[in-house]
């Protein structure tokens, strides 16, 4: 695979999409400046690019999640850098960067949270989040009684290993896909915020 | 957890719950004999819960596909248990004898796939699904190759890994539920067919 | 192999067999209404045979053992999981459904303990065995204080450990030699006990 | 345990022995002029004691065996290492030191049995025996495939795999009853045969 | 730790410092800009601090390499990515972005470097260092033969190990002071080259 | 490579060696009577074997150092056995039993740290060196606490770090050169010491 190419899988032109596939990409370029490569990776096969984002806005947009934007970048940049997903790491590093409002938390993240500047909490957080994508096998009632001291109630731990599994599903389908991240993410927000 | 008791998330009444899930609900009732718990559990969260089986009949559903319903579910049975996923290899395992007509088969996989009657070609679709399944980061091109010369097309590979990463989600969330498996599961198509 | 097969290595015509061995297959078909492969198959070397045997009564059938005859098999199924032996969890999966009157705790232990039915205490008993099976050389002493605080003996951590170990040896002779689980085995005691 | 204790449980005194075991304890003594430990901590429990040593002799004395006595050896003392045992490390190292007549084998196959000086043949053996003992659920055919290139036969493999999971046994029980290696073995045959 | 902190160990002031040492920082700020914090951290203990910029300049700055500045750097975020060690991946990712003049690549190969644009030589050198690195007892034979198949000598061979196992050493040392990296090598060399 | 030989890469004649190292080299020869093979090995490039003896004197014979002789090769001896390092294991097993004076702990450390007659502290040490060693990006605060709580202060802790770091670099250098550990290490200090 070439360097500029962005996956091993055709990617359709936009003329060629369904009505509904070709507007939310519209929406993000608009947004965003770009279109980020899972949605041109994944048009592929429309009814499950359908899936996927309907369940990505379920668990990203709920209203009621007490996890914080940022929150739920760090398990995305965590699980996704112990799974090996480049395009994951990249893309919600720059997630976290915005989010957060730290231009260095992404990379410290991403190659190890022990060592970033998180509260206990977070990092509880994250070691659940890491136990549940790396060996859901060893996963016990003893794990929810220490979210539970942490603060984190039973409707925090879905939200926790529902983006835990979705983005671990993510990763698995940008691995195969061998998709890239997109040039923009990865120098997006690096820069300090100004203090006005 | 009571051995009677579903999952550690509140179930919702069937009355309470939107149209479109409860007449899933019903229509899955009506064929199987029972509501399968994946079904009362997920209807916790209903945007999860839409997206969760959109996801899962874009994938299991799809017309193209060149994989039989048997294989489909050899690849969740032999993921799941190695993911120590109660509820899937126990439904799965149902559906895989159901499917395969081979009353044996699902504990088989379960326990080791290795020593299971499969062709080559099988078991070369199950060591992808299982290393992309428990160790996505050690994917690499070379595991291509080995699928291309057993047959298979990029689309399948697809495929094949879509299943493995949505029932890797789904194990997630069955483990983090503590979703049990109806007792129906257990039992079904435990008995050779007849030869008519 | 053809799936009619019951292992890689020849078995010997039961008329051939020194007198012992064939009184002992005999007495086990009249008791369970078949001969379990694991006879046929270690009847190749009838010096291991006997051994294997007079281990497996020792321990199996030790008087003084405070360990319920379910709670054996319990080790012996989830320790043949981990090792991936079809032949040993099939065929004591059997002997757990007839013991503990239980038609489902063999396959969620199968699968994963952390999910099954049990006491705090057989799960610390299985967590033990598990260690000891998969990971021995990290067994120590913290090991056998958190059983003697579940309440077990150290005779009691003999027989576990016994089991075990014992087991272990079964699954890899098991492994190597194809070894079969009889077709009646997976059915058997799959029935709730009706209560009478 | 203090340093002069030989092991976590009872040892029985020889007078209160049945004659069997005691004949045997004496034999050997006779002959090594000290008791191994493992007869003192095993003979805790006679029924198991009497198959422990019936199944050590019918793989080790077997007369067909085409293994050489110090390949048996390198099988235990590689596994056991591998098992963290250090009984069985220790006093068959000894042993493999007899028989090999090599005072260095010993410890170098203890630590790393890549960088010893055996034939790729001897290699393959304990590539396989260490396979088995440590990851016996990715055993398969492919295996014996490599162990035919090298010229085993499928009783060989047998042999193998025998001493394998035997050995597998004894080191767990080593463990759990914290036996001790004797003194003696430690210092034995580590001076270079003198060529006569 | 603040994340205004450098590290878990007193910093020395410049001036108390030995001469050497104080000159090598000033030597390096007027290069860099800035003193790298592995000198600071490192200086806690002088003795140390010569030995291992000797042994680093020894690798690093061999003229007889036929690695080139990028390749060395590459091993060296390939392994401590792999190690979780902040500093390493955060400051040789820096110098890698300058040696190869390629933006993306560093965050590529902390991320995964099978989905990273390398030649094929680059990949293998890299599956020897990150195996040397993290499994040292699994290294052989064999893996020599495939690098020369690859066309390095062992010249070559001891350049990729030296660096590998200094920078494994380094990793620790860098965990275990919590050694931050500075903020200026986050930013370092992220926009493409312009071509001249 | 023949037993012989000595390692994978030319051994340079003491004549044609720098003065500095060849003095080291005869010094050293004087002192045990023979010289150690990392001397000859690693002399194939001067300036790397100057920086390594420098650490290596810097570390291991750092005068405010708390930890003993004895516990400074406790920690090589384990975590060179974990590495399979031929080596490292056998040269500093012989100093272990040199240090120590306890003719047996080399080798029980060897197998498995945890069945060796040491203090709790001991065993604290060398779990901690064991997993910086191993999976030095599972260190974390908490590590240190328990460290802090058998006494040790943070000074011992760049100790403990440093040697097990410097001590990860040497084995993989000795496996890449396959330096053959002296047959003299093989039988030292085997003899309980003479109480006088």
């Amino acid at each position: 695979m070439s360097d500029t190419e962005i996956g091993r899988y055709p990617i359709p032109e936009l003329a060629e999409l369904p009505d509904d596939i070709r507007t939310r990409m519209l929406d993000v370029q608009e947004k965003a400046g770009f279109i980020p490569n899972v949605f041109l990776v994944l048009a592929h096969r429309p009814a499950e690019f359908r899936a996927f984002f309907a369940y990505h806005d379920a668990l990203m947009e709920r209203e009621e999640s007490t996890l914080t934007p940022a929150e739920k970048e760090m398990i995305i940049v965590a699980t996704s850098a112990a799974n090996g997903c480049q395009y994951c790491v990249v893309a919600h590093g720059a997630l976290l960067r915005i989010f957060a409002k730290e231009p260095l938390l992404a990379d410290q993240i991403a190659v190890n949270y022990l060592h970033a500047p998180l509260t206990e909490r977070q990092k509880a957080m994250l070691a659940f989040a890491l136990k549940l994508s790396r060996s859901p096998e060893l996963v016990s009632e003893a794990d929810y009684q220490t979210l539970y001291e942490q603060g984190y109630t039973d409707d925090d731990i879905w939200d926790i290993a529902g983006i835990t599994a979705f983005f671990g599903l993510s990763n698995r389908m940008a691995i195969v896909t061998a998709m890239q991240a997109n040039r923009e993410f990865y120098t997006m927000a690096r820069e300090p915020r100004v203090k006005s």
